[in-house]
C-alpha cells in the first residue's frame, strides 16, 4: 500500500501502535497535539535538532529506510552525549513522496525509534508530510543533564581528548561514492556499522559525571579539525593538535591508501563521526582515562589547549599541517 | 550575498546575535550541540513539532520571508495552546537553497523570533542545511503547563465550543490560488492577518486555567470536521456539530458568495484556521465564555458531545449535511 492510500492519519496511527507506550516520563505520546513529559526533578533540560535530507545527507540507494531512520537519530542522540546528557524522548519530522510505500515509511519511522529506545529514550512525537522529491528528516531530542558540557570552557592548559577512532565514516563515503560497494551492506565490517549505526557516546558522558568538573565538550559532526575551531572560538582559546596522535581507524588507513589519498587528511576533515571531542584540565586526564577504557571505549591525548585564537596541526616535529579543507559546511564554503 | 557565500556558520553567527540572550529560563541558546533550558519548577514539559514546506504548505510568490517564518512558527506555537500551556522555547530546522540570499534567510528566522518573543518564548537553537528545490522549516516548540488540555477526555453530555470565527483561511486561500491578489499584502485586512500571522491562542489557554477542570481541547489546524473526528477518536466519543451555530467569518461569505461557493463548507473543512475547538462540562459553559470574552476572544456552542463514535453535522432542522470533503490529509486520501 502506497502512503498516499492509507492517509497520514492512518500511518500515524500505525506508527503509535508500533512505538508503544515508551517510557515512563512520556505521559502522553504519539497523537495530541503535543507531547506530554513529566519535567525533570532536578538539573537542566537539554533540546537539540538534526535535520537531514536524501541527496544531501544520505543517498537513497546506500540505505534501508530502518537505516536511514537509524543513523538520522544517532546523529541527533548524539548532541545530547555530547552535552554529558541523557535522551528522555525523541520527536521525528518526515516528510515522505505520498507515492511511497507505508512499509518503507513504517520502517524508517520503526529506525528512528530503535535508535531511542537503545539509549533509553522514548519516540513521542512529531509530523509527517508529503514531499515530492526527497525524504526529509528532523529528529529532535529532549534530554537531561544535571551539569550540561559546553563549548564554551576550554581553558588554557587544558589536555584535548577524542574518544575511539577517526576516518572511517570518510572511508566508507570514498567506497559507496566510488559504487564499490552499493551499499552499505557492502562495506567491510567495521565500517559499516560506523557509517549505518553512528553510536552516540552515552556511555563516556555516564561515566565521566564522576570528574570533579565537567568538561568542555563537542561531538564530531562537522569533522574533527572544524568542530575544535567551534570550541576554539565558543571558549576563546587556541587548540594544537598533534597529529601524530591521532587515532586514525586501520580501515580508513587502508582505503586511503589504496585511493592514493591521505589517511590522516581524512580523519582531520571527516564529518560524521561522532565521536567526542573533549577538553579537561590536565589534572583530570588519568582519571578521565580510567574511566572511559573502563567502558570499553578508547581515549586518546591528541592536543591541548593554549591561550590565542584558532587551530594549528602539527606534525611530529611540530611543523604546520596543512589543510586540504576545513570541513563540512552545508552551505558551500569553507 | 548569498548563503553560500557567507556559510553556515556565517548565518548562525548572525543568527545567534539578532536574537540575542532571549529570556532567563534558556540558560545556553544558539551555539552549542543543544539548547540548556532551565527545569520547569512544577507541572509538565510539552513538546510539539510542526513542519513545513514550499509548495505543499506554502508558496513562496504569497509570503515575504519574515511571513514564511512567522506563519510556520505561529502555527506550531498553536499547538501548545491547544495543550493549555505557555510556551518557553522555539527551535527552527531550516533548509535553504545555497544560492538564497542571506538576507532573506535572516529574515525568514527573525520572523520566527519575532512570532516566539510575542509569546513569551525564546528562539534557543535549530539547524540549517542546503534543501536545493525547496524552503523546508521545522518548528519545535517547547512549552510547559499545569495540567495539559487533552484530546482524549471529551464526555458524553459535553458541550463543544469553538474560538472566534472560522473560513477566513480557505477564503484567503481562494483569492491567492485565484492570483486575485498576488501575495497576502493585497488581501483584505481580515484575511490578511488571519492567513500571514496565525495567533496562536494562550489568552484563552491562561484564563480557562480558572476552570475546575482542564477542557478537552485541539486546534483546528486539518479542518473543524476532522480536528472534531480527532476529539471523537481520541475520547470514543461522538460529536454532533450544528451548522447554523458555526461563527463563519463575514469576509468568507464574501469571498465564498462571490466564487459561488457554501462558506459553510470552508468554515467546515478549511484547515490552517488555528482556533480552538473545546469540550466543556455543560456546568462550565457559562464561567469559560465570560472567561474567554474577557479576553476580546468569542467562544460559541456549535454542538455536543454524546455516546457513540463519528461526526455529525446537522442542519436548523436536524438534518445531516453532506460534506464535499473531511479536511485537510498531507498524503492525500479524505
Amino acid at each position: 500500500m502506497r502512503l498516499d492510500e492509507l492517509g497520514e492519519f492512518g500511518l500515524i496511527a500505525r506508527i503509535a501502535e508500533t512505538v508503544g507506550a515508551g517510557r515512563e516520563s512520556v505521559i502522553v505520546g504519539i497523537g495530541d497535539d503535543a507531547a506530554v513529559l513529566k519535567t525533570p526533578s532536578a538539573g537542566y533540560l537539554l533540546v537539540t535538532t538534526d535535520a537531514c535530507l536524501e541527496g544531501q545527507h544520505f543517498r537513497r540507494q546506500w540505505l534501508t529506510a530502518n537505516q536511514i531512520g537509524r543513523r538520522a537519530a544517532g546523529a541527533a542522540l548524539s548532541d545530547i552525549a555530547a552535552m554529558g546528557g541523557e535522551a528522555i524522548a525523541v520527536f521525528v519530522s518526515a516528510g515522505l513522496p505520498p507515492t511511497e510505500e507505508v512499509a518503507f515509511a513504517e520502517q524508517l519511522i520503526c529506525g528512528v525509534h530503535e535508535a531511542a529506545a537503545e539509549h533509553g529514550a522514548a519516540l513521542a512525537g512529531g509530523d509527517t508530510f508529503a514531499s515530492p522529491d526527497r525524504i526529509y528528516l528532523d529528529i529532535v531530542v529532549v534530554g537531561q543533564a544535571q551539569q550540561p558540557w559546553l563549548r564554551s570552557t576550554a581553558q588554557p592548559d587544558d589536555v584535548l581528548l577524542v574518544t575511539g577512532t577517526l576516518g572511517e565514516v570518510s572511508a566508507a563515503l570514498h567506497l559507496l561514492e566510488s559504487g564499490q560497494p552499493q551499499d552499505v551492506d557492502g562495506l567491510p565490517s567495521a565500517l559499516r556499522q560506523r557509517f549505518a549505526r553512528p553510536t552516540p557516546q552515552f556511555a563516556v558522558a555516564g561515566c565521566l559525571q564522576q570528574l570533579s568538573q565537567p568538561p568542555c565538550a563537542i561531538d564530531i559532526s562537522d569533522g574533527l579539525v572544524q568542530d575544535a575551531a567551534h570550541i576554539a572560538e565558543a571558549s576563546a582559546v587556541a587548540l594544537t593538535i598533534q597529529a601524530a596522535h591521532i587515532p586514525v581507524a586501520e580501515a580508513c588507513r587502508e582505503v586511503a591508501t589504496e585511493a592514493g589519498a591521505d589517511p590522516l587528511q581524512w580523519a582531520l576533515i571527516g564529518g560524521e563521526e561522532y565521536e567526542l571531542l573533549l577538553a579537561v584540565p590536565r589534572a583530570s586526564v588519568e582519571q578521565a582515562c580510567t574511566l572511559v577504557e573502563a567502558e570499553g571505549v578508547e581515549l586518546t591525548e591528541i592536543g591541548c589547549v593554549t591561550a590565542g585564537e584558532g587551530i594549528t596541526v602539527v606534525d611530529a616535529d611540530g611543523k604546520e599541517i596543512e589543510l586540504d579543507q576545513s570541513g563540512w559546511d552545508h552551505f558551500g564554503p569553507s
